[in-house]
């Protein structure tokens, strides 16, 4: 089945722990089961990753682009956002469609959130609209052109 | 009925017929009347305006807030994005939800498109994923919560 | 009589309604009842305008030029304040005394808010004091010199 | 007969009133017809539009581009030199040549007047000239090519 | 007696001998029996000192909060104005109302004269109108609320 | 005869030779006697000059105003543009009106080629209109006045 | 027994070897085995870390909330203190006490090392003091608050 | 006895009155005390003093140096700490080790507190561990090398 | 024998794969057996590496210190070039040579390319020659003074 | 006799025995007897003057004016040079030429040595010439014009 | 004979003598006949430029252009690496290959030389790498492509 | 004779033409004939040179250098004082002690005349004290050390 992966970089394993105020009380698990759902109901295979690592996520973005089934990748990296020019250059390396989601409108927060390395290599951007902007961003995946 | 607002900003009437490579060929009619479809689907009114004046879009955000029967903004406020406090001011000073909308991937384009002065007043941002965003940014008001 | 020009720029319309913690409760209505009472003690007409829209609020301020009987302008330019270069050259263009209110402390808020480009071409400024703060704009008219 | 569009921008209504060491004793009416004169001269009908509103000025942009017989627009934008995209936006989304013209050296004055965000998206610029600028500027759209 | 500390910071004894076209004739003398008038009128006490010290200045501060009759403190801090953070602390470190006052229009002047540490510190400022700044920053303090 | 002196600044003689797409396919020679006739049409010399010295430009701009018959001078810096400020003092030190040109829009390229420090001593600029707007300045130096 | 977390950043393991005029000659296994018996004389286990990763230190940074035992955590983010927000990220995820650490004084070397990214969601920092550093971070943590 | 100077610079005079939610409600009289208590347990004098005036800071500084009895300073120099280039020279002008201390982390408020022109000078800085800061400081000297 | 070790950083795995208008159709493989061959002409042993860790990079660099066979390192850092001050701190901790490589002439490309955390460190760089670049670096390591 | 004012400013006094590299070994009793001969040589009274406090200098500033007999000061201003615009001020509150010396090249030091808000209102500066530097101060005084 | 010219810029006839820590004990004369001979070696005649002029050097590199027997500059522009646009333009202006070479590591020296207004045109740079850097770049140049 | 080398920059040789209430109404060949004679005053040969070539002045200072009879420079580089890295490095190659003079006090002129790149190589400045700087300048050679 065609697959749509999603990454979580850094510190959002600790969801649901961390800062509820901002990015809510459901877990990580809670999320990806979510995902998972949603991904069903529209035909699709999702699979969920987290990483803490920066070389990991960048392995990962290579080996989708090699399977063959992975038909697009769903990305919130976290911190890494603020100054990861080598997710940068990994995401610009793939040819298939990537969408940054952030759960928190970043653009609310402290000024270093503002800025986004990654966003000029991405198809597109979610921002701030909790959980439900992954599934929305799976949808877009799914509707490919505009 | 509870409807939804969309509100386009500057130029967008000239959808379809400016520079097609970043906009595509569709019109902004057509645009309206797919928003309106597709609000129909989903049981909501979906009205939609467009305004190259920046008080008459303040004026309609004002007024959307004492109808009583919109429920949450779509905004695509153009090139006021970057430097219109004025519509800022304007979407702080109300209590319905506001998501920003963007038809390009305006983090792919030139520097002064990456700043919007309207992000830190809204819900959240939907970049770059062509009509398609007005359809998840609906999708994101009906949704309410996270 | 002698008359003075209060213009409110965009938003204000809002007073009372709009983030009261800032701004009081009191409407635009109170304000501009308030200021016609003060003016009508004082001996002047106060003549009082709001408009979202930035070419209203030129066109305001060359006609008050052009009437004969208006002695001052107190304006609050709203957000207007930061960008509006065009009301900047309205007032530099006309010769009667212009003076810049703002209703709270700009520079106990955010950033963008600190710097007004209309500053350098006004009389002078007022600024975080309330409602008071365009009762003293016109009594600073009216008194003229130092 | 083949048309060229003169739109000026805000304040340039108090043109020969407006600080006359910097702008000159000529009013709008003497430079109108001026141009009108030197238009018909070079076997063109000249149109010279005024308005201190940025909505009304990206109006007649996209109009000019829809009556046939629009060839260029020669265009001072006065103050929305330095902040309008939206008019940017507006000379962008359309084919014809536009020349910006600004009367005085806007680079001998204050700081914010020497940059530009209209100047990237039209053919050229003449500055410094006087009305003088607004003839060269006719002449060159008829010369269309280098 | 309810009393109103009127403070006067560095180079201000020089009033009416320094720079007259910026600020006039009248001395320093001239302007603090005009506040003491002015107070007295208002059934106020109206305290006026003088120093280029920056420690003295922070010391009165401190000494107003503890005397248990003064009321708000009106200062015009002269260039400390733009880059004394002690003095800032020093109002921070106190309840009383303190108002900031210039002369002149200091954004119409030298670039570093447009920022002040002071004002986020204060309830308001009052620029540009000479003498007559006192005497409505003694109004405001005495009218309290907005 | 009344004279213009016309300079070309570093690489122009590669005119017709560099970046084609920029500059054109006519040359430096093309260019000069192209202006030599024009000036003959108008009653008036042109002399054209090119160096890639700065130091040669300002000896010719400082004999120029002493040559008794030159009424003024067009000059293309090249990109001597963005850092002599060298001949931007020998023109200031001259009474000769000065009018800068450039052949290509010079604000649509890299950024550095976006700041003139030419600019505040020349009376104006024409920019973007090829070798037309070195006829303009042509032009604009015998119309004199504005 | 109650447990302290020491973790060293990227090249500290080369401590001794590394720079010996800015680090001096001990080594790692020096600074760990001292810190060790400076927590046992207090009553604390100190557990000491080392890794060049950054995914590595969050990771024990979670787990260090995870354990029970760990009371507050010292740390030396190394170069990572300049630009790893994901660590800044995952100290603001936990509860526990965090006291950053550095060896030489940062303020005194490269502008690169005047920012610290970690700072703002730490307790307090400790520079400059050598590896008596860390000895006192570790009373800091014991001594709890003020 | 070895003496060891302590200097609380511009405002800490108000500790306890001062914002207590970030300074605490102990008076600079409890902080005084308490130190000198300390340096007692370890056999210095701890000799404390406090000044708003940036002259009599400077002159305690260059004193310090020659009474050949005191071994180091900790200087908390307050608000001084982000301007006084005075102070600075004067730390740089003697050979007796000063250790910079601020007992909120002033890297989590505004962001003028986050420089420090002292801190290139001082030996090491410890920010944000409240009045244990300044014991930990005293620690420090006495314990000399790293 | 004696080794050079060859670092290649993140992404520089996909090399042929990757955008290969900038980057050529070459593989990472071709390019190490070619630096192989190069350096067995010269006789030394070229190692080649490449991983998309951080982390690992940084060990890498400490152990070939630690060998006692390699005596230099050619590195071409990837993105993290732009701001791993771990690496730098990393090359900054050792005595071997290394000289940093780039394929492409990146001050030809995006703004964020331009700078290079890594090369106050190196001996030195060597950009834009394609897999030129290594052969040369590897010469030069062998060259050793200038 | 008329006399010329030395005002040096804080931690001067410290000279010959603060950074003997950068400052030499003479004392400032040694530059000042120094000055009173130079300024003997030629017919004038030096008075030299000396305070680590800013209120202190201002004060000298103003009274030199009212003395009658001061015909010029030579300021060091030494770290005040680089902020205290309450200098700046009283020095353009006076008639008096004021020149303004550095013993040292500040332009080859720290970065923050490199700006003075004083020159701008001092007739001119002497930098870097040592001692030397002062007595041609007194001479400029003297020679008063060009 | 197939050539490359080498330029060397302004001081660079000063080498050997000038800062021989940076740039060591050879002379410029040294320099070409080792670079004369070691392109004697690859069967390619090596010419020697150098000159204090930028005027000068605009010529040489136009000039190779139209030999026809240059195949490649090697350019060490010396201090106009950092301002000189006109040389910039005269690279760009011919299709001839370029290599920038520096002697020292410009990145580890002052920040002015970090950047190059040179770089973004030429094929590549080789830096840091004493006189070795302009023998690797004849090679660059003889090997062509990557 | 000991000779001292006195260079005057572009446009200086336009002297008591240009500008004349900056630079006043003496021209070059008063100012040169009146260091000659101030010169022989002190058994010194005033050598003077004037040129509006970077080159020619770059040449001048390395012959300086090597006429063995030179024992310092005076220069006004004029407007490359701005600019000109090459004469910076000039003067660093040299050996011979240069001051560097402006005839008026730059620092109240135009931004771009605040900075010197030529400072931090030259020994010292005398700014603003007309023809008597360059004496000063003689004088201050002639003495030496401080």
């Amino acid at each position: 089945m065609n697959s749509i992966l999603v990454i979580n970089g850094p510190n959002l394993n600790r969801l649901g722990m961390r800062e509820p105020d901002i990015y809510g009380h459901e877990t990580l698990a809670d999320l990806e089961s979510r995902l998972v759902e949603h991904g069903k109901g529209l035909g699709y295979d999702v699979i969920c990753k987290q990483s803490n690592s920066e070389g990991q996520i960048i392995d990962w973005i290579h080996e989708a682009q090699n399977t063959g089934f992975v038909v697009g990748i769903v990305i919130n990296p976290g911190a890494f956002t603020h100054y990861s020019y080598a997710i940068r250059d990994a995401i610009a390396s793939i040819s298939l469609p990537v969408i940054e989601v952030h759960i928190s409108n970043v653009h609310a927060r402290e000024t270093f959130r503002h800025t986004s390395v990654i966003s000029p290599v991405t198809r597109g951007q979610i921002v701030g609209l909790g959980f439900v902007g992954y599934e929305l961003a799976i949808q877009a995946i799914i509707k490919g052109g505009n």
